[in-house]
C-alpha cells in the first residue's frame, strides 16, 4: 500500500530557489554535481552507453538492497495484489528496448538567473539497452479495477527534499502504464543493475524523462485518483515563478548534441581545432516524435546547415546524425539543433523556467581553429 | 620513442589560479566536476567498488582506441624494443591484486582559498581489482640497459594544460616501475576495462596517487635522465605559492571517510539520523603504510574515540571500520580520521597548498539527530 510518502517535517532542507545575479556554484550545488554526473560527451561515438558513462541522477542514497529478500508488490484498485520476488519477474517474456534517457533538469546550469539543484550542463543523458518484464504483463495478473486511474511507483531511496520526508515515488496514468514498452527492467546492457541504476529493479519508461523511471523499485499501488506526491505535483513540474503550481513535465523535448571535435584545454574544456574539414557528429533525440532534421551551426547560430541524419535503432533511442565543418583558423561557436515530427524545433536560447526543467535550448561549442 | 610531449604553445589555455575569496565554484569548475565523478560515499558499503561508482578523473577526453590494431611500445635505453598487442599482454601471468586509487587533488574544494581546477569535495577515490601483466615481466624482455633510471608512461589522450600541448605522460622511477604488484592492467573487476578507466590498457601503480597509474597506455620509454615532463614537473607538485618548484606527489597520504549516516536532505545532502544507536562504518587507507587506528569525533573534532578496524584485504586496499553512536537529538558534526604505522594521523584541518595536492583533511559530516 502506498506509504506516508509526502509527510511535511520541520527537518532541516534546502528551500526552492534562484541563485543570484552571477552568483558561482554553491557547495550545496558542488555536492550534488559530485555525486550526479554526466555522459561525457566523447561517449556519444557509442550507439549503447557503456556503464559508468551514462548520466545518473540520484535523489537520496543508493540504497542497500539485498535482492535476495527483495520483492516487489502490486496492490490498491486490483483484483489480485502480487508479491514477487526477482525468479518469479524473470519469468515473464523478457523485452530488450534501447532507450535514450534524459535528466528532466539537463541544462539547468545555463539558465539564468540559475535554479538552485542539480546543476547539470548539457550531458545529463545517456542511451541503454534496459532488459525486464512488461508492466503490461506484470498487470495483467494484478487485474486493475475499473477504478484505478494511476500506478504509483515508489523506490527505496528515502530522503527529504524541500521539507518533504519521503521514499522517491511517482505516479504514472494506467494508460501511459499499459503501453508495450513500459519496462520493469533489471538488466542495463546485458548486465544485472548497477547500483546507482536501480538494482535489483527499476521502471523504465521510454521517451519520459528519467524522474518517471523509478529506480529500486519496490511497490507498485493503483490508485483510484491521480497522485498527488511530492515529484509529481512539486518537484517535476514547469513552474514560471517558485510558488507556481506549474505543468508537469512528462516527454523528451527534442535535443541534439555534438561530441565537442578536436582536443580540450583541461582548466576550461575549450576545444582546439585543426584548420580543414572536420568531421563532426553526435546524437539527437525526442520522446514527443521522430527526429526528422538536424542542423548545424558555424557562427554561433546565425546560419544553419543540414546534417547527414541516420536511422535511429529504435523508437525511443537517439540517431547518429554527422557533418563536415571546414575549419578556418580563429575563435567559432559552433552549435547543433534538431526538429522532430511533431514540428518542434529547439530554441536558440532555453526556455526559462522556474525549476530549470525540460529545457532544450541548443548546445554552444567553442573552438579555436589553428 | 618519447614525442614532444611538453610542447609550450600561445593556445587559449586556463591558468593557474586560487579562487577569490567567497567565489563559488565557477563554470570552468562545474565543467570538470560534471564530468569527473566521485565515489557515491555510500558505495563504500562494498569492499570492492562496482563500475561507475568508482571514482574518475579524465584530463582531456576519453580517447577512441580500437583494441583490435592498438600497440604497445616498449623502447628508449632498452637493449630489445618490444611492441606488442593485447594477446601477447594477456600471454604474460595474469596478477590480480586490489587497489585503493585516490586523486591527488582530493579535497581540494574544501581549501580556503581555492586552487581552481578540478573541485573534488572528499570522494576522489575507489577501490577496485585489477588483472594485468606485471610490469616487471614486461620489462624483463625488454632488458633496460644500464643508463635507464626512469620509465615514461605516455596515453593515447592528448590535450592543452596551462598552455602546454600535451599527450598524457608521467614518468616513476625504474626502481619503484620494478615493484612486483606494479600492473599493465587490461580488465577492472573481472572486466575488461571501461572506456573512462583506459581501455585497453593502464598503469596501475599501487600505493600512489591516481595520476601515476596513466589510462590508455601507448608507449613506455626508459629514460637516461629524470622525466621532466609537465605532469611530473608542473602539475602533480606541492607547492606553496603558483610559481614555486614544490616536490612532487607520490604515495597516498593516510585518510579515512565515513558512509554518512541516516538519510539525506536533497538540496544540501546534509544528514538526518534517528537517535540512539546509530551504526557507523567506513573505509581507510594509506599509501605510505598500514592504517593503524582509526578514531571517530561526534563534537566537531574535539573528543576522539576509537573504531574497530579490521584487517584489509591487501596491501593495498581500504580496511573497513566500524564504531557505534549513540545519538542524541539535536545538531552534530561526526568526523573521523586515521593513522597509518609511518605514525602519519590526519589532520583537523587541511594542510593547503597552491594545487589543492594530497590534501588529507578529515572529512566533516553534518548531522541533524531527531
Amino acid at each position: 500500500m502506498l506509504a506516508a510518502m509526502t509527510t511535511a517535517t520541520n527537518l532541516p532542507s534546502a528551500p526552492s530557489r534562484l541563485a543570484d545575479p552571477g552568483e558561482g556554484i554553491s557547495a550545496d550545488e558542488l555536492a550534488l554535481a559530485g555525486r550526479n554526473h554526466a555522459l561525457l560527451l566523447e561517449a556519444m561515438r557509442h550507439d549503447v552507453t557503456p556503464a559508468g558513462l551514462h548520466y545518473v541522477l540520484v535523489h537520496y542514497d543508493v540504497p542497500d538492497v539485498d535482492a535476495t529478500t527483495w520483492t516487489l508488490s502490486v496492490d490498491g484498485k486490483v483484483a489480485t495484489p502480487l508479491s514477487m520476488d526477482l525468479e518469479r519477474l524473470r519469468a515473464y517474456p523478457p523485452v530488450s528496448i534501447p532507450v535514450t534517457m534524459e535528466c528532466a533538469g539537463n541544462g539547468r546550469a545555463h539558465l539564468e538567473p540559475r535554479p538552485v539543484s542539480q546543476p547539470w550542463l548539457e550531458g545529463a543523458v545517456g542511451t541503454a539497452v534496459w532488459t525486464g518484464a512488461r508492466l503490461v504483463d506484470v498487470l495483467a495478473d494484478a487485474r486493475p479495477t475499473g477504478r484505478a486511474v494511476d500506478v504509483v511507483f515508489t523506490g527505496a531511496d528515502h530522503g527529504v527534499e524541500r521539507g518533504v520526508e519521503q521514499d522517491y515515488a511517482r505516479g504514472l496514468s494506467l494508460a501511459e502504464a499499459l503501453r508495450p514498452d513500459v519496462l520493469l527492467a533489471y538488466e542495463m546492457n546485458g548486465q544485472p543493475l548497477p547500483p546507482q541504476h536501480g538494482f535489483p529493479l527499476r521502471l523504465v519508461v521510454p521517451g519520459w524523462y528519467g524522474m518517471t523511471s523509478v529506480k529500486w523499485l519496490t511497490s507498485i499501488t493503483l490508485t483510484d485518483a491521480p497522485y498527488d506526491g511530492f515529484q509529481n505535483a512539486v518537484a517535476y513540474r514547469v513552474k514560471q515563478d517558485v510558488d507556481d503550481v506549474g505543468e508537469p513535465v512528462s516527454r523528451i523535448a527534442v535535443r541534439a548534441l555534438m561530441i565537442p571535435p578536436g582536443f580540450p584545454d583541461f582548466g576550461s574544456r575549450r576545444r582546439i581545432v585543426e584548420a580543414g574539414h572536420v568531421a563532426l557528429s553526435g546524437r539527437a533525440w525526442s520522446g514527443r516524435g521522430v527526429v526528422t532534421r538536424v542542423e548545424v551551426s558555424y557562427d554561433g547560430g546565425t546560419t544553419w546547415a543540414d546534417a547527414v541524419l541516420e536511422p535511429a535503432p529504435g523508437r525511443f533511442a537517439w540517431a547518429r546524425w554527422t557533418a563536415t565543418w571546414t575549419a578556418t583558423p580563429g575563435d567559432h561557436e559552433l552549435s547543433v539543433r534538431a526538429t522532430d515530427d511533431t514540428g518542434d524545433t529547439q530554441p536558440t536560447s532555453p526556455a526559462w523556467n522556474a525549476q530549470g526543467m525540460a529545457n532544450n535550448g541548443v548546445q554552444r561549442v567553442h573552438a579555436h581553429v589553428r
